[in-house]
């Protein structure tokens, strides 16, 4: 049955990038360096019950698009069945001409589970339905089985520090399981005050799991390393930061014990305060990644939580951020200035949610290149709200015009889902075609070797390497 | 004669893109939501004395640009007799290549004015002078001949809550005329109180209007209730609200009564205690907006009046305004937040007039979508400096990025020129040349039907449905 | 031989395109209205003993990438050799596809050097090594030489107001040298308090040039005023200011005095200070200009010497600048406020160096043309990171849509480097390649005299009336 829109050559616009996509991208494997996938769920080797629970259960950009369709909550997050669920996204993705979700749909329906000679709509929902979720009883629709389909090679989830890694332990000790898991260590929890009985409980569980006793600033430090030498034995070496924006305030030892003891015991901690912290514990992580040669990623820009009444109805990660439009320069200068006077710095990826920012971010990123290894300071892949053809579009451009293209790391999937990976998909594509549109146009010269090793860098060889992968290049 | 520039296919420049518009946009009758149009000329009927009365006597656009040529203001908002002043225009004319106002002009003298096979420059100036105003006699080129020639069905004027839309009555009493006329509550003057003098004088005719004696901000509020009522019986049904930002500042009624007192007695009010009454008042009229289930537009962003001299001399809305960057969101944010908790919050446009303000509004508009209808949160058309084509591809790839394009309720003139409606056209060709170039490059499926629909939506059907007009459905 | 990468046709992608640049654009004279050229090597008409010394040894633009490629610094600011630079810089560029760097390092081979046969990489980085070092020796590779390979008739250079300008002398009395070399009036060193030792040297070489005893705020205006009237005698008609923003503070004059004083002898001078002084300087520096009847330039919003580490090892301008992102519009607006209030704003050119605030900062200019002469307020060429196709084109879709393109002044170099003209020809190819594109696709007319007109006048009439530079129009 022939393609009615994601054809082979989809996005893919002359010859050259038919080319360099088929040749060259398409199927080099794949290295997700960052992403939110259950380790737990590897480890069992999950089978999805039916395509709701794998699409649908967990995905906020579905439900952000649904509740702009008109669709009510209890389709969304609430307890509506199954079914229910899928036959509302039928009805919402016809409404998603020229949305992200619209390409990546049809994607993700076409691979793993083949279906590409419709589109979903309400008329075709129940067969797509029942197409699915017979697949998804095959073995080759598990978790794992889905990583090999959609060739993975290596996948690192996202951890807090007081995770005791029993599957990444688990999977590591599988020898015939290809797929290569290793942990981030993401310690969020141990810069926000702003909820002081969610900080307590963490600090304790922290105390527990560490074996220090945390009690100040200056043991949580010492807690945060121990939990950090523990991640780096069992395989870590990239740490993540989610930041409203980058911290840079001065403050001593014992005003940083005051804070946490303030917090640690409930009581109030006023703005400067809580900024004074988030520093100091920023400052100290990225010292530790500096140690261990480890190399560390901020997240930074978004602005969460901004639906009160949905926070207290379904909590947090549930589709009510958005980008916020704070100078971030001095601070990101001063972050990185003051960890680079003390030979600090380690090799750093920023990912900017504001397109606005794009080129302040990569201007003072590239100040900070010294000239140790090629690419240090990184303007990370399009994340979020911009991990679409625009978004995507532009963060090239911004690498291209601010720094190297060539040694950009390339895309991962920040995603929960074992579907996502055609963004990696999506992102060759994207690549593909602005390379071989621009060889033709004589923009780029017309030597498709020297262009196919950027695509084979950019799209795997460069995270390996950058990483410190013990994977082959190719 | 051939047209040598604003051809039947102008701006459509591939074959889908040209079945898109003249099989499905290019006649869907104009709903013109948001538009500065006078109601008075409507109703008197008025008839234009020359070319320059209609187009050159009241647009601040255009005597921005004359001024950037070096025109004196003698010949813009001078004493110029009305042929000087169409002379200098056409001077200026030639120098406005890839200019929007080039398109506009060339376009409405095609439309309505059947011009099309020269292009405006002093040496044609003085036979399409002659040309325009021989057609300007004819009965189609008064406001109403305007009006119907431009298939326009529906207008929303914009009006000061003390007017007594006596027009508007009188031409919703006219059973003959098409075209419906519909008021815009616009309480702004009730926010601004950096002028004590104007705004004492305002609040003087608002109490006499209202029959209530405003000495107080509760009163303020109640008379401002008043005319709200009253608006909504006179067919009204929507506000709009011009602000620099949003305002969501915490005060207690006593201080809000205080700042009145102090404002209305011409005493000096501080720029913090001005933010706390407009954060007052937005949020009072957002909430009478709710109980009324109006829609609310806020056009956010402009920094006006920026050239003091000019102002003293010809006063403000002449051409000395711009675009400001302050930061935004976290206000922006705690005013739809207040309101969504209380259960408050109705159908909201939101209008940014900073394009690197697109994609954080755009993202925290989805934040308030709440199920309840498609498309509640708007982000709304592009807005005076950047309604062109530049600001109006970037405000459909906003809208399509973040949300549904499928359910925006499209363009509007916001426009005191009875010529302006050919933007409607111009809107038109650029979604239609837009998707019909993404159908032939495969980023959208090939599917007219399905397509045409969204077109059909957008240019039409979304506004009548989501503003709850009474007009058929196409 | 052929060429593999700047074809005769580079950059234009149309009949159009092509028709504009090579019969219209290609051989217009080179006005460079804005640079960093030394005087000196004009005047001793220095011949460069290597490519290094020409290409390499000063330009932080290359040395930034090479440092993001993982080149040591000893390559690029330090001792290594000039062959052994050269070779890392070799390395590099095959790393550089889609950065700017590597479009004019190919144009730049291609012209003056002849070499556009083959790519620059470490295979082919011997054979160009050699026959550039051979070109050099020869007459026509001499600074004079390469000004006149390239078309140069006049070029304004970048001076302090202590410069004696003997070089500017001495050129303007040679009769038989065709390219005119003026002077440009740079004053940022009379408001940089933060460095109080380096201004107290400043002040004191002011002094003596100047003849006035510069003691106080008072007196530095009246020394700044004498040298402005040198500049003048020495045939300047230019000011050029860099600043992070613009500064609109009040301050009395005995305040700024003080403040003064506090600088001179080593005291401390708190940031608000320092924002009294900067605008006062500034200001009475707008006043000048406006009495003489100059142009005056300001380049806004770079954020200078972030890392630290680096400022103190190779000093400031080696590529360890960033763009800022604080907000901009109220300052500006009131700067240029009170000039034109006070009837003393004279012809301006505001370069903006952040993309994001394009839109803000050409509303904001459009907000002071008094119709005296067209274009006065200009929104200046693309500078410094985003002089780059991307960067080009914005601020062109800017100038277009706020203003007028046809006034616009043109490119310049802003450059140090002798090679660097090749940008007017990388602009030039880029203005004409979207005029030309917009002709064949209807968005302009199909008028090929109308927009060559508006090719000439940019590319250069524009610049010479504008600066009233006496040189013939074409």
């Amino acid at each position: 049955m022939a393609d009615v829109f994601i054809t082979e050559n989809f996005m893919l616009e002359n010859e050259m990038a038919v080319r360099l996509y088929h040749e060259v991208a398409r199927d080099l494997p794949i290295v997700d360096y960052h992403s939110h996938l259950s380790p737990r769920l590897i480890a069992e080797d999950y089978t999805f019950p039916n395509l709701t629970v794998l699409w649908l259960r967990g995905d906020h950009y579905k439900w952000r698009v649904m509740r702009a369709n008109g669709v009510p909550e209890y389709f969304c997050t609430g307890n509506a069945s199954d079914y229910e669920v899928f036959m509302k996204w039928a009805e919402t993705v016809p409404k998603l001409l020229r949305n992200p979700l619209y390409h990546w749909t049809h994607m993700e329906l076409k691979k793993p589970f083949g279906i590409s000679d419709r589109l979903l709509c309400p008329e075709t929902a129940a067969d797509i339905w029942r197409i699915c979720n017979e697949k998804l009883t095959q073995p080759e629709f598990s978790c794992r089985g889905l990583l090999k389909q959609m060739n993975v090679v290596l996948v690192c989830t996202t951890d807090d520090p007081t995770d005791d890694l029993k599957y990444h332990a688990q999977l590591a000790a599988e020898t015939d399981f290809p797929v290569r898991v290793l942990p981030t260590f993401r310690p969020d929890r141990a810069m926000i005050l702003a909820n002081p009985e969610s900080f307590h409980l963490w600090v304790d569980r922290l105390s527990e799991v560490s074996g220090v006793e945390v009690k100040d600033f200056s043991t949580l430090i010492e807690a945060l390393r121990k939990r950090h030498d523990y991640f780096h034995e069992m395989g870590c070496r990239v740490s993540d930061h989610g930041i409203e924006q980058f911290y840079a305030e001065d403050a001593k030892e014992s005003e940083l014990n005051q804070i946490f003891r303030d917090a640690y015991n409930g009581r109030l901690v006023s703005t400067n305060e809580r900024a004074k912290f988030k520093s100091a514990v920023l400052y100290h992580c990225a010292v530790m990644n500096y140690e261990k040669g480890w190399t560390q990623q901020f997240h930074v820009g978004a602005l969460r939580n901004n639906n009160t009444r949905m926070f207290k109805q379904v909590g947090p990660d549930t589709g009510f951020d958005a980008i916020n439009d704070v100078s971030m320069a001095r601070n990101m200068v001063r972050f990185f200035d003051r960890l680079d006077q003390e030979g600090k710095l380690t090799r750093t990826i920023v990912y900017d949610i504001n397109p606005a920012f794009n080129e302040v971010f990569a201007s003072i990123l590239a100040c900070f290149q010294d000239g140790s290894e090629p690419g240090k300071m990184q303007f990370g892949a399009a994340w979020w709200f911009l991990d679409q053809r625009d978004g995507i579009l532009r963060q090239l451009e911004t690498v291209s015009n601010f720094g190297l293209l060539s040694r950009f790391v390339g895309m991962l999937t920040d995603s929960r889902s074992f579907l996502s990976f055609v963004r990696h998909d999506y992102f060759r594509r994207i690549l593909c075609n602005l390379l071989g549109s621009e060889m033709e146009r004589g923009l780029l010269p017309k030597d498709f070797d020297l262009v196919a090793k950027l695509v084979r860098d950019v799209c795997y060889n460069n995270a390996v390497r950058y990483f410190g992968f013990s994977l082959p290049l190719v």
